[in-house]
């Protein structure tokens, strides 16, 4: 490659560069000094190329905003605020600087949308592409996975299967020229989190990650409760009708798409009259109940993510 | 590989766990809750497989006490504390779950020793093993690279240069059968840590991961002093006889591994008479003085390793 490490390490500094007073030290020092509250709350998530992410699939812009997303996403889903962020990136040595340049205004981007400040991070080089993410962010009081309440309702921020059907479109390599299918591939390369959506009084949270069905279950499990889908509500969802019908032209069942995709990042809730998309309802018992698919539920076996 | 992801995550999960009191959540939720004080100290590090490690050279257990350390040394640096740490891993999936396991135990064995709890992660499938951590201290008063004061001495918490010698034995394939070689053979797989050192009241403090005189010019460069280094005080340090007979059986000179090695993480600081080894002092000016090197000398091009 044309340039140096140094380089990199100075247009990141550039981009990432902030006069917000809740940073003490700031990109540069051995590690960063920041403001924090008494609690913090603290995760992480990393992303590989061919992996998570293929580089003739997604912009760099969109992958360093996915895998921001994905990070913040961890952290509004405990009821939280995303603070800041931590980027370690493993290069190959065959990216421009401007593929570098775009990664991290990618990263900014989201960081931007939650209010979150880039504090830090490394580089290294790799044989592939690996963006390794941490956000630090805090919560007067966290929304756990446990706490779901039989007579509460399910809800998410926003419709899933998104994701699920830009990685459809991809693998079977149809091209379909309508909005729903440039609005499916864009939320692939990039899901749009609602930074907005007020989800204080939920009982319980998680971030749609793997799956609504995989995500449901943990908190049914974490509750000890049963958790029932009700495909009919979610039929009446506002995006339900565009999604359908391209889940028609792809001869596949929506809720497959729906509730068994991933990389959503949509926030799943159980609580009383809560805004969003209401999907079920908490029962007394275990597991999950309701779901009523053409197919067995796969899990997200193509972009495979667990975490610890 | 004869196991899953959750069997991972289940071994690491007994490995992390905890009932420490600083941790309210722990790994299972979406994220860690932990309480911090009203001012955090956030780094991150990154290491690659066959660029910072290579598994014909170090064991797993010494892969993970090493990136461990790395993490930290940038908090030890800032005069903090490490509270908190997250890891993420990318596996080939060529491991076995006992290769796994001793990485954790790797992990988790330097964190105990600087007091500092694992708190979450992420699993991803990789070409190559990467190991990204971040770390999350505390410090009532940080030390910055910036406080440098022209009468200040210039120490090390311990000899540096241990690491190189032992790349060199690895590199050169070099066969010495003498504890000498035994220790920077140990020292280059995992660098062993002064946490007891109280450099509490120095000015300026710095990491040494990429070399004494890196991390000098840093210094010096922040602070808008000189820095001298003295190599006659250096060669008075005790373990300075133990390493000079290896560099002399290797015909190196002793100084490229002391003042332009790496991967030490030995602490740097300036100021009045601290504890460790003085090896310099800070003058009025700028840039590095008083270095006499058989060669100029070279950056830690191996383990290519940059902070951003």
């Amino acid at each position: 490659m044309g340039f140096q490490e140094r380089d990199v390490i100075s247009v990141l500094q550039k981009i990432f560069a902030t006069s917000d007073s809740r940073l003490t030290v700031g990109i540069g020092d051995d590690a960063a000094v920041v403001s924090t509250q008494s609690q913090s709350i603290i995760t992480s998530d990393m992303a590989v190329e061919d992996v998570h992410f293929k580089l003739e699939w997604s912009s760099p812009f969109d992958i360093g905003r996915k895998i921001t997303a994905a990070n913040i996403a961890d952290i509004l889903s405990m009821g939280g605020k995303c603070d800041y962020l931590t980027a370690s990136v493993a290069l190959t040595g065959n990216e421009t600087l401007q593929w570098i340049e775009n990664l991290a205004r990618g990263i900014k981007h989201e960081a931007d949308l939650a209010g979150s400040l880039i504090v830090g991070g490394d580089i290294a080089r790799g044989p592939k592409i690996v963006i390794s993410m941490t956000a630090v962010g805090s919560s007067p009081t966290p929304i756990l996975r446990s706490g779901a309440k039989v007579g509460d309702g399910l809800y998410l921020s926003s419709l899933t299967g998104w994701s699920a059907a830009g990685l459809e479109l991809l693998t079977r390599e149809v091209s379909i020229n309508s909005e729903t299918a440039e609005k499916a591939l864009s939320e692939f390369s990039a899901p749009s989190l609602d930074y907005e959506i007020n989800f204080s009084g939920a009982t319980a949270m998680a971030d749609v990650s793997d799956s609504v069905l995989v995500q449901a279950e943990q908190i049914a499990d974490a509750s000890g409760v049963q958790i029932n889908i009700d495909q009919t509500e979610i039929s009446q969802a506002a995006e339900f009708a565009e999604l359908v019908q391209l889940a028609e032209e792809l001869k596949v069942d929506i809720f497959q798409w729906i509730l068994a995709g991933g990389e959503d990042h949509a926030l799943l809730a159980t609580g009383l009259n809560l805004p969003g998309i209401r999907i079920g309802s908490v029962l007394s018992g275990s597991g999950i109940s309701g779901v009523d698919m053409k197919k067995a539920p796969v899990s997200w076996s193509h972009f495979n993510h667990a975490k610890n």
